[in-house]
Order: structure tokens, then C-alpha cells, then sequence
């Protein structure tokens, strides 16, 4: 067990209630809903777990930081779970990661106009290796006047498009190209290959992603060798998420893994099937983040009403479910408020429940603290770092 | 035209990039993405035009708070558009307002939970009049102890289910039952009928509108009639929002509404259709409202990605629209990223758009500010003051 009662932001002259949820030693009942719990428990043996598996397979792992967006869990990552640093998907998140001490960050995603790329380029001046992924060869050129212009050093990772059908070259020949003229840049680093393929995380079953992981692996190969036929062997090949990375640590193409979920979980990753065809959720990887709500409302024997609504969780991946229970179900959510179903007339006004986020990344994103919690107690309270940090 | 250049946060000290998108004077150009952006012009003329439907009506409009959660905004409706104050749905919001100068507020929902109890009756003690709903009678001892503890008076509205399925009494004998509890509890005082059917607002026809506009009104007509026959005539009858209150002014139930969309527009409210089969961003109501994004990766020449995802618009109501353009689409949404489709090649890396979001009200919960923007400069930078405010 670490010691979590720590935190990167002062708390004094914060209001419960108006500015946070808790403060550490309240009780779980006197929590303000709704609001991000983590179960500490949960989320350091999630943590430990992954650490585990790297220690196996000999695989780095990035954690992905636009999923948590917080210093503190990011530092859980590295100290207690072996991770290398984090990458995220903002420069803003990056600022938010550097300000707070993590001293290796990715941004994996391109970094397009003039401010932006100097916020980028002034970040190394902080103590941290940064680096950024590039799927054009114009951005190559931008991303080295800012360098040098700022005194510091970039890595950059050629990003391809190994299946996803968003960002990244499309082929081998473009990629040596870019990869070539990072090389020849001054104050970048040709670093590898950003080879992460989203889609294929939320297949349903192995079978799916398996499927869907051979035709990205083939593509990061291909790549992957024409870069070293070109004499710039790719140090790093990165990619992998929580629904794929164990078909990355089997493969011997990739050497680091950019997970995020895995720590916290929500309803979509939870459902889908590993090779045994178990829920992720059903002993690999354990809820350890929830929406805190209260029953605000009992007006028919058979609906409740809750006080998390859209702007407490997100619902593009769809409704959360109610842990721990069978009995209830969330069945309707408008902006405020949330409908569940109470056949029984089990629930009363005043009740907790913990929801698990359809999906957890940008559900985070709407909430200003954690609230860390163990043995029914608030042991810590969490900022969420780079909650809104979207530049 | 409002004199909007002011501010109810200092802005000195935050850094554009990283705490805010932009600072009052900067062109267009410079605004970093993605952010809100408001078009003072249209926000103005959708103000001043429900003023108009106001004075020609009779109607009293409490606008609604927990669309825009801006003091600024607040201030402009009830400066230029005639609007008696604001509701809001949470009492931390509540909160934000009245800290702002709203003098009048209510909290279109229920308040639970000793905590929030004295919150919300604490804050008369700012000079505000405060009012809430109730729909369950233990609520009403609840509330009036915690007024009277704070020496304050809170209004009180009784709540129906008048056709949403949610929160709200469902027969005028328990209407009568709780406002004859008001009636006589120290502290409180009986103001009236919440009526807010949400359900309707987005049905899309006017018929189907109409259809269930009837059962609403009948339910709250017999309401009102239950409580005069009981000497409790209701003061207000408010309800109403952007896609039923032509319906509610129509009627003689109502003497408010409690319209908030109206103010900004969105893609769902705008495809619904008026009475004359004319969408309501057809001339009615404007988009004032936008998500400001830049063209971040053009990998193939049909495909742009932009950097407006999952956490910079809320995707409950649907995908996003691109104002002003039939030529781009935008068709898939990630965390970080949107997808649009280009087929004829016209964007270029750097490109700003601005996407009309599907719901604005969870999409202006994503961020800390408003970059108000008129003739191509930024006039104003305005906090979300109740952003995150969930309690």
C-alpha cells in the first residue's frame, strides 16, 4: 500500500459542496454527490497487476494520461506499477503532467500551429524528455524551428494508420520520409513508431481483435522494416490499449504499451470478452472508479430518481450501470438527473450508489477531484490535473 | 448592442493555451481550439427577440441557468431580453449565480441531504430571493428546518410529473397535500406549480408537440384548480422551453417559462420543426453557440481530423454540425479527435470551423470560458461560473 494522502493541489479555503466533494477523513456518507470516487484498494492492485505483466513480457508501458488526467494516479502508475512516464493527447495535458513532476511525456497526437508548438518546445526547459508524434512531413519542419528556437530537444514517433482511420501515414514509404526528416532536423530525435490502433479496443471478442490486431500488426511491421532497411531502426514501437495489449506484449514488433483503462475501468471495456471468453471486468481488471450519486427523488413506488445526469457522466459509450446491484437499473438519463428502475421499491431518498461510467476517459474529464477512498473513508482528495486542458 | 466587455473573474495572470483560449482583443485567428465560442451579435438578437415574445405575450421567462451556467450570460437576459432571474438545477450552481449578483433564483429541482439543505438556505442571507421545488412532503419539514436554523424564508414550488417520467407528484391531491405543508411551515412560503414537461421539448413536429402539450396542461390545470379550492392559489405557474413555449403563453395556466436553449441553439433543437414546418434555426432562433476547432491532420485527401472530440462536445443528442458548410462532415468522434469527411479536399491543416454542437447544455459543462467573439475579434472572455458545480 502506498502512501496516497497526498496531493498536487492545496485544498485550504476550498468549500465542501461548492468547491469539492469531500475533504480527507470524511466518512463515505458525508461525501457530496455526485462525484469521482476511486476505491484505492481497487485501483493499486489494477496497478500492481500491470506491473506484473510488464515484468513478464519485458514491455514498457506509457500510461495513458488523457484517460485519468491526474497527477497523482499517473505517479501510482510509475512508483507502484513500473510505468515509464505517461503520454497524453493535449499539449495542455502535457503542461499539466510536467508541472506536476512527471518527467517523461508523450504527446500522441499531432501538434499543429504556431503557439501551441511553442508551448510544446518550451516544455523540455522544465526537466522533462518530451516528445510528439508527426504524420506529416510539413509538421517536421515546424516542430524543429520551435525547437531550436526554444534551446531544446523534441523525440518524435511517426504515427501510421495501422486501422483506426484517423490520424497517421497510410503507408511504409511516407512514414521513412517523415522519419527521415525528423532525422535530419535539428533538435528533434527520431524515436519509433506510434502504432495504436482504437477501434479494435472495443471489439467484442477475442476473435474480433485478434482479427483486427493482425492486419495493424502487419502494417507496424512493414513499417518497422522499411525504416531500418532505411537505417533509422525504430527504438520505440508503441501502442496497444487496454482491449489489445495482450496481443502487443505477444507480438515482437511493439516494446511499449500506452494502456489507460485498465487502472480505473468503466462498462464498455468492462463487457468485452477475453480469450476465455470472461468479462474484462470479471477478474482481469477490477472497477475501481465510480460516479457517487444520491436517490434525490422517490415519487412512484417503482422509479427512483438520482442526481447524476449527462454532466456527471458521459454517455457517448452508453448508460452506466449500478455496481453491485441487481436489483436496481439506470435506465434514463437527462441532464441532471437519472431515472432508475426500482421494480422493488428497494431504493429511499438519501441513498448512495456507485455507478461505473459508461466510459471513463471523458467522464473524468467533467469532475474537478477524486475522491480516493478506502475502508469507508476519504483518504485523499485528487485533483483531476488536466480536467479542460483541451489547447 | 450591451456593453459585454466585462468580466466576472480577473483574468490576469492565466496563461492562453494552457488556463484560458484566448484574451479580449485577439482576432479570430489566433483563439486557441478547441473552445466555446459565442457570437455576440446572434446571441444578442435571440435575447432582445424573446424580450419581444415576452412583452407581446405577458409571460414572465426565469431563464434557464443550467444551459449556459454564466453569470455574464444571465445578466444579459435579464438586462436586454426581460427576463425576473434565472433557474438552475443544483445548489452549488445556485451558489454561482447569487455569488454573481442574480438576485433571483430557483432551483428547478429537488434538494436533499442536510449538507445542501443549509446551503441552499443560506444563501437569502446574500440578499437573494430564493425559491425550490419539492415533491415529496418529508422534504417539506426538511427545508423549512433548515430555514429556520438560517433565520431565512425559501419559496417553494410543488413539482409534477406533468408527462417526463421523472421527478414530480403525479395527482393534484398530493399537490394540495404538500403545498398545505408549505403553507404552514415556518420559513417557507407556497409560491406555486413547476410544470416542465422536458420530454416534448424535442419531439419533432409541432403536432406531436401539441399532443403532448395537451395532457401536460390538463394535468396542471387540474393542479391549480385543486390548490384554489383549497385557498392555496398558485402565485406562479412556470414551466416551458425552447421547443414548447409558443404552447405554454398560449395557454392560461402559465404565467412563466423557464426557457434556456433558446439563448445559444444547438443541432437538436434547431432540426425541430415549428408550426409552419419551418426548422427552429430557420429564422426563429439563431446559433449562437459554437465549438471552435482547427483542421489538426489531413492524412489522406478525402479525411480530415480536427481536434474537437468526445470531451470538447457532449455527444447525447448526436454528432455535430459544421455552421456555414455543406461541403464537410463531420462523421465520427474520439476522445480527442473528430473525423470529417472532405471529399472534395477543401480543408488544409489549421483550418478553424465552427461546429453547431448536438446539446448545449452538457457541451458548455466541458469548459471554463466563453470566448464572445463580434466582427472577427474577441470582445469578451466570460467564465462557465457554475461549470462542474454538481452539488
Amino acid at each position: 500500500m502506498m502512501d496516497t494522502a497526498f496531493n498536487t493541489d492545496p485544498i485550504e479555503g476550498l468549500e465542501v459542496g461548492y468547491d469539492i466533494p469531500a475533504k480527507p477523513g470524511m466518512a463515505e456518507s458525508e461525501i457530496q454527490t455526485p462525484c469521482l470516487l476511486v476505491d484505492l484498494d481497487a485501483l493499486e492492485r489494477n496497478i500492481v497487476r500491470m506491473g506484473e505483466h510488464l515484468a513478464r513480457t519485458g514491455m514498457r508501458l506509457r500510461a495513458h494520461g488523457k484517460m485519468h488526467k491526474s497527477v497523482d494516479v499517473a505517479k501510482l502508475q510509475i512508483a507502484m506499477g513500473g510505468a515509464v512516464g505517461v503520454c497524453c493527447q493535449k499539449v495542455a495535458e502535457a503542461e499539466a503532467f510536467v508541472r506536476g513532476g512527471i518527467s517523461d511525456v508523450l504527446v500522441s497526437n499531432q501538434v499543429r500551429g504556431a503557439q501551441r508548438l511553442d508551448r510544446l518546445a518550451r516544455l523540455p526547459q522544465r526537466g522533462a524528455t518530451v516528445s510528439v508524434c508527426v504524420d506529416d512531413v510539413a509538421n517536421v519542419a515546424e516542430l524543429s524551428e520551435a525547437a531550436v528556437r526554444n534551446g531544446t530537444t523534441l523525440g518524435c514517433l511517426v504515427e501510421i494508420d495501422c486501422g483506426s482511420g484517423r490520424c497517421g501515414v497510410a503507408t511504409p514509404e511516407a512514414a521513412v520520409e517523415i522519419a527521415k526528416a525528423v532525422d535530419a532536423a535539428p533538435g528533434l530525435t527520431f524515436e519509433g513508431i506510434q502504432s495504436y490502433q482504437g477501434r479494435m479496443q472495443h471489439f467484442a471478442t477475442h476473435a474480433e481483435r485478434v482479427a483486427a490486431f493482425a492486419k495493424s500488426e502487419a502494417m507496424t511491421r512493414a513499417v518497422a522494416d522499411a525504416l531500418t532497411a532505411a537505417g533509422l531502426a525504430p527504438r520505440l514501437v508503441s501502442g496497444g490499449g487496454t482491449g489489445s495489449y495482450m496481443l502487443e506484449s505477444a507480438s515482437d514488433v511493439y516494446n511499449e504499451l500506452q494502456c489507460g483503462s485498465y487502472a480505473f475501468m468503466d462498462v464498455s471495456y468492462g463487457r468485452i470478452l477475453d480469450e476465455a471468453g470472461h468479462r474484462l471486468d470479471a477478474g482481469t481488471w477490477e472497477n475501481a472508479l465510480f460516479v457517487f450519486t444520491s436517490v434525490m427523488s422517490h415519487p412512484v413506488a417503482d422509479r427512483a430518481v438520482c442526481d447524476a445526469g449527462l454532466k456527471a457522466l458521459a454517455m457517448d459509450s452508453g448508460l452506466p450501470t449500478v455496481f453491485g446491484r441487481t436489483d436496481v437499473e439506470y435506465a434514463v438519463a437527462s441532464d441532471e438527473h437519472g431515472v432508475i428502475k426500482d421494480p422493488s421499491n428497494a431504493l429511499k431518498v438519501g441513498d448512495q450508489l456507485r455507478l461505473v461510467p459508461g466510459h471513463c476517459d471523458p467522464t473524468c474529464n467533467l469532475y474537478d477531484h477524486y475522491v480516493a477512498v478506502r475502508d469507508g473513508r476519504v483518504e485523499a482528495l485528487w485533483p483531476v490535473s488536466a480536467r479542460g486542458k483541451l489547447y
